[in-house]
């Protein structure tokens, strides 16, 4: 561990909790201390062992990790009562369903006092606007949160702010993603919220399904969802950023492939606007096929995780969207 | 001009001076008091008269300006002599030939103690590594400055930061750009600076070129110049930013057209790396064909500027690279 290291907590051990801590596991600079899921918890100041994380069985929680495990009904108050002294940032990697959950936690948070960076691949909008309006009380406990730090909202978002840079005006920017995963028992949470987008249904009725309701849907549409114009706060953050003048001009979805690890299509955000000189053209950002969504979700959400405790460590205190700030590498 | 408005400087008149005045008049959030060339400036409190900049022949000096206008033989030194008190962001659009011109002004204004906000679209790694000397006494007058903040170096490096994201080690950085002019002497410094890069030329060679000497090498090459391993600052402004370990890893090539408005070719940034899961891919970002270099260079520096002075006023000093941060949408 070096000593500039970033003492890590991650909140969520799902698919996209799993592959954080791989991608940790893999970064010098980060030092993972303490991670959760609904049954329990793990903790060790002088870093977590990755491996035993890895082994546990699918449905095993992290209250079974010999040593370090600890079970629990409450395993956030848990973290929360470690203290802001013993973790310098947390990635969110939960489900956000219902769509209040990750904006309550972080009240709790904030109830304790707790002084930290944090970042979230959080995608509804109706969730992030919830997420702002913590602004003025993240401020009061310094600390610094920046949020839809994921692909899209987050890479993709991000992109955008940059085309937008040789346009005059912004006419549209469009988002079209693709997922390849082999089984949607992976990516459960991810999964169950995609459905939840779907025309004939909503966060509550995605929630009540069980395993053989996804199943039987997934079934009866060869494994695949295809969206279009969904909840995506691709558009705040847009309009938050002043590219947008309006939030209708941001156009998001995407097709998951939940049998087939190979992407349906190449994600691609394109953005189409007006030039100085009166020009109409686009700028596109393509993600390489062979990129997972975990690699395209977690790699920014912890390079904007640094950004966080940059800003924080400048005084720079409260609640940021991933289109106001570039995310830093981290070595 | 509302009272946010940044009061501005642009120093140079060529052609990327020229573009910046015209993008500028239609921002409203950004007020053009002064400009420069190296026979006169214009200054005028209340906001200068765009028309009648654009107005002016291509060999008139803005010395010519009827009522705002004056001859001078250190037009740079009468915009210093302005002082910080009339300027909020001084956007620099000379040619940096020689290699130390620009750093060499930024030395001036330093040693006047001008406190503001810089942006530039520096290109050689050389130039830019003499500009970073300049942390310490930038800091000294609470000036911010974000050097390479054009096309490339500048919107396709940023591009760079963002897709290194998703890899774990980024193996490749290729920039391949195409611009076409309808003639060479709509940018001048532009085409003489690439002239520089060709393997038997270098600046000083291309700096006592006649008028003659380069419609000759033009017409020569049927008006277009393809240049490779080009010495760009995106190599140190990647390794600064942490994208790559050694700054060969980065490659910059193109071809301008000098005889045709149509580039030869779309801009394009590619990242190659490996991912956390052992996979080799590559991200890409596109610039639409229809954006000429004058949108893609002074979008992007006028954003940076704008971030440079949010820097600023968060108390932030010294020298950034493009690299480091977003730029700001600029309304």
């Amino acid at each position: 561990m070096s000593e500039t290291a970033m003492r890590l907590a991650i909140l969520g051990a799902g698919g996209l909790g799993k592959a954080a801590v791989q991608i940790v596991s893999q970064k010098r600079s980060l030092h993972l201390v303490a991670i959760c899921d609904s049954r329990g918890y793990a903790y060790n100041p002088s870093g977590l062992d990755v491996q035993a994380i890895m082994k546990l069985e699918p449905d095993q929680s992290l209250a079974g990790i010999p040593g370090d495990g600890k079970a629990s009904t409450d395993s956030i108050g848990e973290i929360i009562k470690l203290g802001s002294s013993e973790i310098d940032g947390v990635l969110i990697a939960l489900p956000n369903l219902p769509n209040e959950f990750i904006p309550g936690i972080i009240e709790r948070f904030i109830e304790a006092g707790f002084e930290t960076a944090f970042s979230d691949a959080l995608k509804r909008t109706s969730a992030m606007e919830q997420m702002f309006r913590l602004t003025p009380t993240l401020k009061q406990v310094k600390s610094t949160y920046i949020t839809g730090a994921g692909a899209s909202p987050g890479l993709l978002t991000t992109a955008a702010v940059l085309a937008a840079q040789s346009y005059m005006e912004v006419e549209a920017v469009d988002i079209w993603w693709g997922v390849g995963i082999s089984s949607w028992e992976e990516y459960k949470a991810t999964v169950m919220e995609d459905i939840a987008h779907l025309p004939e249904y909503n966060l509550e009725k995605a929630e009540a399904m069980s395993d053989e309701d996804v199943e039987r849907l997934l079934d009866a549409r060869d494994g695949k969802l295809e969206l279009h114009n969904m909840e995506h706060a691709d558009d705040l953050l847009l309009e938050l950023a002043g590219v947008v003048d309006s939030r209708d001009k941001v156009r998001v979805g995407g097709i998951i492939d939940t049998s087939n690890a190979k992407k349906p299509v190449s994600t691609t955000m394109t953005l189409t606007g007006k030039t100085y000189d009166g020009k109409t053209s686009s700028h596109r950002f393509i993600l390489g096929d062979e990129t997972c969504m975990a690699a395209n979700v977690i790699g920014p959400a912890l390079g904007y995780l640094k950004r966080a405790r940059w800003l924080k460590d400048n005084g720079l205190y409260g609640i940021y969207g991933s289109s106001q700030f570039m995310p830093m590498m981290v070595g």
